[in-house]
């Protein structure tokens, strides 16, 4: 779409449910726009004008809470879109967003899209999917919370970015990011993944792991019988 | 409503959003059913075929990963649509749902929803306000888990049950059930409660807890600094 910016993955599953015309007329009115690591894409409690769909790169959406220090809440990936309720029903932002990693995002105003969703039922139906979707990954994140323990979550979410049996996960993000995300502090980050390494589960190349067997990766994931009654260790 | 079971807080918020001849609609094809303490509402995986709002008493959500135990996920107050997104998209439901407390549900077929939702945006409009609405609840849990101890996320849970400066916080649940949501163990969530009474901030009375000062109990609900970077004590 971009000969611009060289942006050649532009598969944005929300774009494809519409109808070619919709979509032309989104991608018309859209613009790429770049992300650089630590940029703020969007601001809690701002209008959400525009519908953010992220192209490639890696963001995390933080919320403050009665001007206490901001929570990473969730890293988005490629593919999703930011704040699609907040556009759909024109509330602010319940979240700010910060890019983890360079990438870009694809910005259509807000307008354009609300109206192609109201005219096209199976655009709105794909946002729709997204927000339950988001739905969803907030529901995973509040189990692992309250089931697993540090290095369960880690291995968990490397798990969640292996597609296949074996293979490389990257880890664009800040460390500090990834550990915010997984409700640890970057120490008990760094142990769970050297603990996971000494026990021949992955090998760790800086924003790269090596998961050599998923299935026992796997293994090491689930928590233990009866941590759902809290127990938690960090 | 219904005169034969006596409920006569009918007034979800979401059916008020639509037309009244919608309502009417949608009313005339629905039935109240009341609820026991632990009866199953949904299961899991099942069809979404009956839209489910609660009129009446506390619904708790619970999901089972790859076999392993239920963990519980959230608590339902009245007024909320159970699983509205599975019914407006046509998928299974995401979680199973249990009653904590005695209680009624209006339950409406799935298919005179989405039809009245896709015929009345007013309705659609307040269907997807659930949804947000849903998504910020499971947020602001998960930071809750991030950023705050068993003491703190206890005081919070009742503050989100105490609209006014003071005043009495009914707790119709299992304790076992609250401790699950807040993702500790019964025995923390004794400990907090009689750590809140012992400092004067609550009075408990079985299955009621007095709150005289509000903004203290609030003072105490707050996380301390540098908490999102996972400490956290169960």
């Amino acid at each position: 779409m971009c000969q611009a910016c060289g942006v050649t993955a532009v598969g944005p599953l929300l774009l494809t449910a519409a109808s070619p015309a919709t979509r032309a007329a989104l991608l018309a009115h859209g613009m790429v726009v770049p992300l650089t690591r630590g940029g703020v894409v969007l601001e809690q409690d701002a209008p959400a004008d525009r519908l953010l769909i992220l192209l490639q790169g890696s963001v995390g959406l933080h919320t403050t809470e009665d001007g206490g220090a901001a929570t990473m809440v969730e890293i988005v990936a490629a593919g999703d879109a930011l704040s699609i309720a907040a556009v759909l029903l024109q509330l602010p932002h319940p979240v700010s967003a910060v890019a983890l990693a360079p990438g870009h995002l694809l910005s259509i105003p807000a307008d354009d899209f609300r109206a192609a969703a109201a005219a096209d039922a199976a655009l709105m139906h794909a946002a729709m999917e997204q927000m339950a979707r988001q739905w969803r990954l907030m529901v995973e994140q509040v189990v692992d919370l309250k089931t697993r323990d540090a290095t369960q979550r880690a291995a968990r979410f490397l798990l969640r970015r292996l597609p296949a049996q074996r293979g490389a996960v990257d880890l664009p993000e800040p460390r500090g990011a990834i550990a915010a995300r997984l409700g640890m502090t970057p120490e008990s980050l760094s142990r769970a993944l050297h603990g996971l390494e000494d026990a021949g589960l992955l090998r760790l190349h800086g924003r790269r792991v090596d998961v050599p067997d998923r299935a026992a990766l796997y293994r090491v994931s689930l928590p233990r019988a009866g941590a759902s009654q809290g127990a938690r260790r960090v």
